[in-house]
């Protein structure tokens, strides 16, 4: 009981590092540019000239093209990604991207192991503090790894961009994640929007068949990878805006992801959370 | 002043139509696909199969490649597109793209004349009947031309798309906008953050220098064209959720744009817009 009550406490002390004010926005996307992360052997974003300079009788004139895969940088995974028959990017009813958030911060674990899949526990010890996953949210994943993106090495435990995979078909990819288990306990028990986190992979990156992928896109969950500034998120009062590109056919597209503190809920957390703590004291000691 | 009443009853019957309820979700982007819509000469969206099928132990991965122009299908114009030095993309601050949407229908004028601009005229009848033009919005002018997106002779009066001048230099774009002196009226005026529009261009497309784009760009107000679904936006009363692509140096970028009814207003601004038509009732009659 005692390791239980740790957690809660530090838990409670995440929630206190609240840097969000009541209205304002919080921008979750990382820019697109030559460096922007994709998997490795998904390829490059790339931005091309086509126009620059006086036009004719118009002072100043400028347009890019893009080249760009659909999963690079903050970016959304539509469920036919790796399920067959499922939803493209545009067939997702626009009701399932603003909903609310809700941050589990699994960064204490990933520090100590970098091929950290989140847990069961996780979500329940998550859940003990600040009560029942809401229905309909976008859970995001705090691994603490968005600290490192862009530098390939540091965000993917490897300088390959051609393949994730060496000779022997092991994966070179070294990223924390989401525990196939907990995705299906997430599935089976509540009922969320997406699952969104600052990696480069819902699953970890040692994982080669996707198995946390197949589980929560084959339920037409989607998923949000290389989301930016989950270091602002609090774990619970804000809203999300995740509006993807609306690509027909598209397996994932680029979303400007957005989240928002609806009210100034820091205090109310506080407390509830502070009330959650009593009772643990109160188990603890009886 | 019996024009003038005219044209304010023809503004309430307007009004009459919301289709949207409390809450509800307004898609206001076209999809993209080969079939987007671009202004002659920019190119096309294009979208290439990477890989489709079942892969190692996978039973289904699907990914794609995107080649885009950055202003094709619904897509923002950020100010240094045709003014030197002012904002790209990504530095437009994130809390100008989240404000109230006000819509002014110059529908019945473009039946008449598709080269239509929309006049400092139409923007006083409007305020006539709605009140002020709240600052910071985001001004959509409804010109119904988004009725024939993506056919492109409908949409832009020419087949070409290639060039949109003639070998006289002249424009083969016939497809209605806004005026310059309406542009110039709201800059001086009033205090908006965006204008968007379901038309090719913020400019008539006779217009080959851009006058309307260099007025507003100029000033850092950005654009939104290619708008969809503007018949169901309410004149007034709506939030809207205009969050571009964040493209490092980008001239424009795609974004997914939303409208959302934030109160059931409706009732309200039937009341107020009674109140003005009985006030000009009284003024026509003394």
């Amino acid at each position: 009981m005692a390791d239980r009550f740790t957690v809660v406490v530090m838990l409670l002390m995440s929630t206190s590092a609240l840097a969000l004010k009541k209205g304002e926005l919080l921008d979750m996307s990382f820019s697109f540019d030559g460096n922007s992360l994709s998997y490795p052997g998904l390829g490059f974003f790339e931005l091309t000239s086509q126009y620059r300079g006086p036009l004719n009788a118009i002072p100043w004139v400028e347009y890019n093209n893009i080249l760009s895969p659909e999963h690079v940088g903050t970016h959304m995974d539509a469920p036919i990604h790796v399920s067959e028959g499922k939803l493209h990017i545009d067939e997702i009813p626009l009701s399932r991207f603003t909903c609310p958030a809700v941050r589990i911060d699994i960064t204490e674990k990933t520090k100590l192991d970098r091929d950290y899949g989140m847990t069961v526990q996780d979500l329940q010890d998550w859940e003990e503090v600040y009560g029942k996953i809401p229905d309909d949210c976008l859970l995001f994943v705090y691994t603490g790894w968005g600290a490192f993106y862009p530098d390939r090495l540091a965000y993917q435990g490897t300088t390959r961009n051609d393949t994730f995979l060496d000779e022997q078909g092991k994966s070179l990819v070294h990223s924390p994640g989401v525990a196939p288990e907990a995705a299906t306990w997430l599935l089976e028990n509540r009922k969320i929007s997406g699952l969104g986190l600052d990696a480069p992979s819902l699953d970890i990156g040692q994982d080669t068949v996707f198995k946390t992928h197949q589980i929560l896109l084959g339920a037409n969950v989607y998923g949000v990878e290389n989301v930016a500034n989950l270091d602002k998120l609090p774990n619970t009062g804000a809203w999300v805006y995740a509006f993807p590109m609306k690509i027909v056919g598209g397996s994932g597209g680029s979303v400007r992801l957005v989240a928002q503190l609806k009210a100034d809920t820091s205090g109310a957390v506080m407390l509830s959370a502070s009330f959650v703590t009593l009772l643990g004291l109160i188990s603890v000691l009886f």
